[in-house]
């Protein structure tokens, strides 16, 4: 009989939305008519802004000519948006990459998902724990449950900061601003990350899917601002948060010439013609509309219709930060990510906060520990609904605390 | 250091496309002013048809309004489309395949390379030689060199269909229509396929991106028109060629519930669940925009319209058949696909063949040989230039026959 992956057998299956989602309807069931308020929600709620929809109009009336109607396009992506985005993302920031290292794709969860097939499953592997499912999952699928996989525990000790390993690590995934805690690595921190990479010779993969919400120019946008980074880092970046394309699927992925690695023989092989071979022989690339819609996004227009976004985002963050803080909650992020992280009160651990959150406030979130056993005890709000609701809800979590 | 997925490093290097394009370019400069006709193109022509280009439109206005804007999708397809699919291309054929079987995704390339990622390293796997190159690449990207690898030779004394293993394999890619040879499985032939899987339990990944080709309904469109297939077959089905869509990606794959296989504990999985879990981890969903545009292609209008482009292209592989034929030439397919498979007159070799037909004719194909070592001596033409260009390449296919 054909053989499967059996290390699919030793993932966890992912209770954690489907669980809310069962409790939120039970409880809805049992309390008719009970006004209930997402904060869990990870996804954008505002529609593609106008720049962008009109680029998707002009586009599909191309498709629909002979005269320009595109099929194939290069597996890395249109020309047009690999230049614009090299140009606004890096070159005008000072930041040297050129349009021949990004690879265009479909998501960064894809991207992030997909670059395990370039590497060797000897690799010691380390992951900050809380921690977007993926990077661990993805790994596990790869090579299977080992000891070869190093859990970062980032704790409010820590700042939510992982400490440099002490033992040898080959491969590090590092997502800042950071999904769930909500805090940033300064300059300095990524530093010492960069320099410790260099020095071991390992890779860093830098998930920076939230680099746009950014509002202090002092804390990199960029892990390739840090010098010496081309050579030791790939770096994943999605239009989906920042310019509200979770719907559209659109995310780049930078890979550095100078990213190059000595095989067991010592032949020197380059992770961008690797990653290229991958892509080209499992990805047919990103819809040529969508590229044009991620295109708008770099026009002076596009820019500004994007901050706009992003403040109105983060106008409801700073809501949530004051009513955390009036209600004498202790918490962390918001200010320069749309996600709060804040520690359940009165030792309550992650799942109970919730039950009370919903069952009082009739608010939901997402509890820590889903997240991974550093999360138990906090608890993640996000600022992706709108204002109004956001400030009710907000509004409920004050009285919780006021009569507890 | 970190290490590389080293099984990489022995995949050859795909030179075909490239080689063809710097030899017509040196033409091309050696002889300024020659009119070139490509007959080598494996993309369509022909641009998107206006039902969808409705649908594009509509619901890129959904995207840029607030009540009808989508984030998030489902990783395994919208139901509208998931349920249309099923419906048109199965149910109304009386074969039964449910919509939560369905996988709708961004491209057949992604699907058949990635399904790789829930089976095992063990596997003996067979893939057929001349072969569309992405089976055999992903598989060695995944496996290496080993003796693991079985090619099938489809050749003219076998009327490119392989035999039957007659040792053990595990896995087989079968891809019909056929690419690049455009032959046909008949349904006694295609159950000696399901009878020899379900015996052996062995799987069977059928790629059936063409069977939108097949103009005579005795030739099964889906492996699924076979008894017993939904016990041992992937199916893979692509919106690129049957309606334009290589360009806006979209593509489906069906794994049904019954395909289950036990581990080697013992533990019965089913493979349904497994590709769910990599979909769900490792991609985002095919934009929403896509989706609506590939639902339109099940309306009654979007079938007309796809039917005409069909014809079209049909009309111009009828044209190099009869061409080809009063020319004396040997060849097969273009009857159920757009592909023509023809034998290198005079004992040439492929790229003898294509040198002639680029300098006498000012023609391109592609070199059998550039599929596998069984294409040797052979050469692909394809209907997917226009009728007038097809029937002046052919034309002068005719001259270089009648002066040799």
């Amino acid at each position: 009989m054909f053989q499967i992956n059996e290390n699919y057998l030793q993932l966890g299956e992912s209770y954690l939305f489907s669980t809310i989602a069962r409790k939120v309807e039970q409880f809805s069931a049992s309390h008719p008519g009970v006004d209930i308020i997402r904060l869990g929600i990870g996804d954008v709620t505002l529609p593609i802004s106008p720049v962008v929809i009109s680029a998707l109009h002009r586009s599909v009336d191309e498709m629909g000519v002979k005269e320009h109607f595109r099929g194939y396009g290069p597996e890395q992506g249109y020309a047009f948006l690999r230049e614009a985005i090299a140009e606004i993302d890096f070159q005008k920031r000072g930041i040297g990459i050129s349009p021949a290292e990004i690879f265009v794709s479909d998501g960064s969860k894809s991207d992030t998902g997909n670059i395990g097939d370039i590497l060797g499953e000897g690799n010691v592997v380390a992951i900050t724990d809380p921690v977007y499912p993926v990077y661990l999952d993805t790994t596990l699928m790869r090579i299977g449950k080992t000891d070869k996989i190093r859990l970062l525990c980032c704790s409010e000790e820590n700042g939510f900061l992982p400490e440099l390993p002490q033992e040898r690590v080959d491969i590090v995934y590092l997502c800042y601003p950071n999904n769930p805690t909500g805090t940033v690595m300064t300059r300095e921190q990524l530093t010492w990350w960069v320099d410790w990479a260099l020095e071991n010779e390992s890779l860093i993969l830098f998930d920076a899917a939230y680099e746009a919400f950014i509002r202090d120019e002092s804390i990199p946008r960029s892990i390739y601002e840090i010098e010496g980074a081309r050579g030791c880092a790939i770096e994943f970046r999605s239009f989906s948060k920042s310019a509200g394309f979770t719907g559209l699927r659109c995310s780049y992925t930078v890979v550095p010439h100078e990213l190059r690695v000595a095989t067991a023989n010592g032949v020197e092989v380059s992770l961008h013609h690797l990653w290229n071979r991958r892509q080209s022989t499992k990805f047919n690339g990103t819809p040529y509309v969508i590229q044009r819609a991620a295109e708008a996004v770099y026009s002076p227009q596009g820019q500004q219709e994007m901050q706009a976004m992003i403040d109105s985002y983060m106008q409801n963050a700073a809501l949530i930060r004051q009513g955390l803080s009036e209600s004498g909650f202790t918490f962390f992020g918001g200010e320069h990510s749309p996600y709060i992280w804040l520690k359940c009160p009165d030792g309550l651990d992650s799942w109970q906060f919730f039950d009370r959150l919903l069952e009082v406030c009739h608010v939901v979130g997402t509890p820590g520990a889903g997240f991974g056993s550093s999360g138990e005890g906090y608890f993640r709000l996000t600022a992706f609904n709108n204002a109004e609701r956001t400030a009710e809800a907000i509004g409920r979590i004050a009285q919780l605390s006021s009569t507890r």
